[in-house]
């Protein structure tokens, strides 16, 4: 016998946002990423090739499933492989959501029209080969080019990190334009937060997140951006080895800290290519993340 | 016995720049498009499957290689089909660059570091799984954050084409806005023309290139972008069914006008699925569009 309310959730699904929220309070607030770059898969003694790149992935996908939060592959790193190398991703992306564990694919993807609705198909349809639970997006063309995207990731519960304002210094000089009054990277705020707001009515964390680095300094003051009003999740690069600590956290979101989740690879990937330090580090991590903003 | 310029060539290759504008000069500035999209799939009688996707390409590469001056695949309309479908992109990539057609693949990727770096080899570098002669890239994190693939394709004699000002509504939000005066377009203008200087030193086209919507109607002139000055080749997406004519090219590019690519999707493979139909049609298209540029 299943209640009205079992019965509504298979109906819909719990939405991206609901989700995320949920993993981040069980887990705490760490995307692990897995970036299978050259010099790291040396360091951990395994060939820059796609038997060596598999070889990484499944160690992280034993490391990560169930124990933290989201786990974020880098899709470049695979792409550089072709063909062999996606399949590659696919089958890391197959593997922790069969544990559960939520999968946020950096692909970065952006276009129009047809092609963007392939994008949004390719990643977030409901016939799309290996979805992951969210995918990034770059809004090079327009924030509302990237509509079919949104919009089916909300039929799909599915969900979307939009680039907004990143810490790479070459990163302002797009971002940090001014039309009409509005910076680029508010241009991108405005629309996310009004895409939230149907779940903020409801009390629940939006689908639509931002990616927002964690050390942009005084930027988000200084282009007037309004974080904690925007209703779904943050995903903030650069935690760890880049630069970014929890005072920076705290200094670039301010009140939206509940809702950061705080991306880190370098830092969490050196503990490799043992799958029980690399386990540790993530869940330490995590926890350290979560005592950190939670004080 | 070879000289010492043929020497000379045979260590460097002619750069993509170089390549392109002898393959316009021979064939037209057509850049015809691959699209296989599903509504073009399903008007080819094609089923929406890999075995379709397999078809569509084969079909496209024998009516177009040799007979145009450059093929743009749409990477997305691959992607959809995952691993299986990039497959079939490789292969597709292959056998044009194998009939010495130039293969501009259409991937708009852009990030920063590592992860450039990765993007970069994939698609620039010696090594990659199946090179094309050039990609499209986005470059929401800022002009420079794509230097790894602008000195990749450099070094490896391939090019690129960045997205600088395109003709979607809602494009304007983000190429439009202005930070020290200068538009977010003209700023990725002044990065390919700075770029581009060196080539042009050499009375050559430069191998970075700008995509440039056909469409995009007196932008160009209100922005005030120096087209003409960039060095590069431009890539104008929307020529034929998405409303670009002969007239807005003239509008938009004027003196530049001889160094345009225009790439036509639909307008050409609405020609298909006959070969013999579709290689005409591109032929015809080339020369019209020769015609009435050089006139």
């Amino acid at each position: 016998m299943t209640t009205s309310a079992q019965a509504s959730s298979l109906r819909h699904p719990p939405s991206f946002g609901v989700r995320l929220h949920q993993a981040m309070r069980a887990h705490g607030p760490l995307c692990a990423g897995v970036d299978p770059h050259r010099g790291l898969m040396q360091a951990w003694g395994l060939d820059y090739t796609v038997a060596g790149l598999e070889r990484f992935a499944m160690t992280c996908a034993e490391a990560f499933a169930g124990r933290v939060a989201a786990v974020k592959p880098q899709s470049a790193f695979f792409e550089v492989f072709g063909s062999a190398g996606v399949a590659v991703l696919e089958r890391l992306v197959a593997d922790l959501r069969a544990a559960g564990t939520l999968v946020i694919l950096d692909v970065k993807r952006g276009d129009i029209g047809t092609t963007m609705d392939a994008y949004a198909e390719a990643f977030l349809g409901k016939d799309a080969p290996e979805p992951p639970d969210a995918i990034t997006l770059s809004p090079y063309l327009g924030y509302g080019s990237l509509r079919p995207a949104i919009d089916l990731a909300h039929a799909t519960g599915r969900g979307v990190f939009v680039l907004a304002l990143t810490s790479n210094p070459e990163g302002a000089d797009v971002q940090h334009a001014v039309l009409h009054g509005q910076s680029v990277a508010g241009h991108v705020v405005a629309g996310a937060t009004a895409d939230n707001a149907d779940a903020v009515a409801r009390g629940e964390l939006g689908s639509v997140g931002l990616v927002v680095g964690a050390t942009v300094g005084d930027a988000v003051d200084r282009l007037g951006l309004d974080l904690a009003g925007m209703g779904g999740p943050f995903l903030a690069p650069g935690v760890g080895a880049q630069g970014g600590t929890v005072e920076s956290l705290r200094r670039v979101f301010g009140t939206a800290l509940p809702h950061v989740l705080a991306a880190s690879s370098r830092e969490v990937l050196s503990a490799g290519p043992s799958v029980a330090a690399l386990a540790t580090r993530a869940q330490d991590t995590a926890a350290a993340l979560a005592e950190a903003l939670a004080s």
